[in-house]
């Protein structure tokens, strides 16, 4: 086990860059920070890369440990209270789709915070995957993967450009069903096998395209005076509706 | 109408302390941005203190309107993009609790993004309110107000200690329904009216007490890996349930 205690060390660096869009996707990294969300890791067979602590910790496949002081700790972590452990692993995302099960499509999604939030529930919901349409955030940014609690662990992730995410609603074999504000269906009823559930973005809503390529439109009706809901809330909303669990 | 250019203009450097929570305390007052919340504002009988913005505005009540420049504005904004206009108006708290409809009681609420998308979800759900109960954090501060996309204007928010919370759990003359992941009865259920739902802080979940105070406790069935849902996302899932909208 290899003790820094220098910030300038090059895997500290290198770790601390990983809070950038751009390092992360040159190197293919991310950070995870708190023992919970590592078990989960491990219960779902991710090995790290590198694994930080202040403490002690048992060896995980080839990761290597790193012993550092809790200055260092604290300038490596995003959080307010730095954890006693970190892991950092290579991002991954799956090659194909099976149309199998609930899928959730996010359209343009912009919001990190938001994603994870997302991800978190279509893992409590037993939902197959999410799809990132377009232009997502990165799911991989250090306040996603804070929001998801673990779950970036356990949601497979496919993304897509605006196009193929188009044709993939076109050719859905159940019901590709778009979350729309004019639409005429309410979100409560019965959800055809399997399920794509798309989300549009949180400024715009689904765009005319999207809305045109889903076989089903529904909507989640309101009566107070708030015109929308956070894209998170009705995503959920809708996918505890499909999974009826 | 006041035209300011300095940043050390004493009604310029209210508007700033109003970022933190020692000064809206003391003041009372709270900042809320852009011209679609400040409509839904003016639509719920809000008038502001101080209305500032970097271009025209009409008359709204007795409120002071000053004038200011973009790096001003800048200044004074929490949002990235500083919004042509923002208002100041003095906080309202409801000073009585009307068990009718639908009421929202948070227990400990940490988390000022949450609190405002669970505001917003009551708006939209009808919720008739919303009470914070315990240790909350403030509904005022700049994330809560954003979170709730004007929604802050729209929705009674009642404060109260645990005690008085508890007593209320107790006496209410419908159904207080508890969310709790030990729970046997699913949320998916008719609800009795009026109908209080409770919703435990985000770490902890309900407490003991508020548990016990309850006349119902539901869970919300989860399948996948993730042990517990986003706060807010809960409280949507059951308000959502208990309005049958």
């Amino acid at each position: 086990m290899l003790t820094v205690t220098s910030p300038h060390n090059p895997t500290i660096k290198l770790i601390r860059s990983l809070a950038e869009k751009k390092h992360r996707q040159e190197t293919g990294l991310f950070v995870a920070e708190g023992e919970q969300v590592l078990e989960r890791a491990k219960a779902e067979r991710w090995e790290p890369r590198y694994l930080l602590t202040t403490g002690h910790i048992g060896p995980w496949g080839k990761a290597e440990i790193v012993r550092v002081d809790e200055r260092i700790m604290g300038q490596v972590s995003a959080q307010k209270n730095p954890p006693a452990v970190i892991g950092v692993f290579r991002q991954k995302w799956a090659d194909r789709l099976v149309p199998e099960g609930t899928w959730v499509a996010l359209e343009d999604m912009r919001d990190p915070g938001n994603l994870g939030t997302i991800i978190r529930t279509a893992d409590a919901a037993g939902a197959a995957g999410v799809i990132l349409a377009g232009q997502s955030c990165d799911p991989y940014s250090p306040d996603c993967v804070r929001a998801t609690m673990g779950s970036i662990f356990g949601v497979p992730l496919v993304r897509m450009d605006q196009k193929d995410f188009l044709d993939i609603c076109r050719a859905w074999p159940g019901e590709s069903v778009g979350t729309h504000l004019k639409a005429a269906e309410s979100y409560r009823r019965p959800y055809a096998r399997p399920t794509l559930l798309v989300m549009g973005s949180e400024g715009r809503g689904l765009s005319e395209e999207a809305a045109a390529a889903c076989s089903t439109l529904v909507r989640i009706p309101m009566k107070g005076g708030a015109e929308s809901l956070n894209v998170a809330v009705a995503t959920a909303l809708v996918l505890f509706e499909a999974q009826r669990l």
